[in-house]
């Protein structure tokens, strides 16, 4: 297992990992397989989408708003519950297709940590098998 | 890694393709693991959910447009930043045991592809390991 | 493959079943690698997310009560079109890196059955490879 470090610049971002995840699987030497890309925080998450524009990520960013706003009766006292159901949604991991030593995404697609809690330092985990 | 080929028939839609994948578990070979199915577009999904009653699909994707509406103030100029969101939301891919050199799903389990921007051709990758 | 058996008490409810997954991973002898966990059913899911505060479950699952009510016009006879929904936007399984013979989690998460039409006797199965 792998570990990269991200640091995110706003309360929420996507950054594209892609390339980092990319050089962990050529390091690995498998040539077939799958890569699974995991964050051990509560307040984040990883996807797979649109790479190309990032008109996509911001309306991802402000639609997720909309669906679960800031601002809310939370029980949860420190005003990041939204980040928390956020990362639910989106969820922990994905796992990609590994062909030829290399990530295997369709050709629009890249690997995406979603900040929905920063800026912070975030790890990503990466196990290629 | 074997390529399904579904052609989708509407803007959004839900296609069962447990048949297709089961079929590729049976010629991997793999009696015991898990299946990787991976779709690699951006705007649709794949998904695990009950397979027996047709309502169940048509709520889902009902009650999807009315959390991501494709009209909106959005930046993506395609008109279907709607799909990317959904997409996102069901995530690009599910992994499903396999035993006895096939899906083992639950009782009412089907394997979905989610066409959120259809119709159209979309691929769907299955590894079985 | 091994299964386990959660009782749901409630119509919606987080059970944290971490230390039942960690015990099958430690019996398999498997030492890296990664665990797979996987819901049979359609009306619940599976995610990881914090387990220290449970104030954050209750935020969970009254603000997916919002976004998915289980009042609507659905097709569905059975009335809980909502819980599919929901088990939809989680997902049936997590993927959890294993490392030095235990899962390895973030410091706050823990693996959780999302209950959505409790309660009922689930399963939950636990694969480690």
């Amino acid at each position: 297992m792998k570990e990269l470090t991200v640091a995110t610049e706003r309360r929420e971002q996507l950054v594209d990992i892609t390339s980092q995840v990319d050089s962990e699987v050529g390091s690995s030497g498998v040539t077939e397989g799958t890569c699974h890309v995991y964050t051990p925080h509560t307040t984040c998450g990883v996807t797979v989408n649109e790479g190309a524009d990032p008109a996509v990520q911001h309306d991802l960013l402000q639609h997720l708003d909309e669906l679960v706003p800031r601002s809310g009766v939370w029980q949860h006292a420190e005003g990041n519950s939204d980040s928390h159901i956020k990362s639910v949604l989106v969820g922990p991991s994905v796992t990609v297709p590994v062909v030829g030593g290399r990530l295997r995404l369709g050709r629009w697609q890249a690997v995406f940590l979603c900040e929905f809690d920063g800026p912070r330092q975030r790890s990503v985990w990466v196990q290629v098998a």
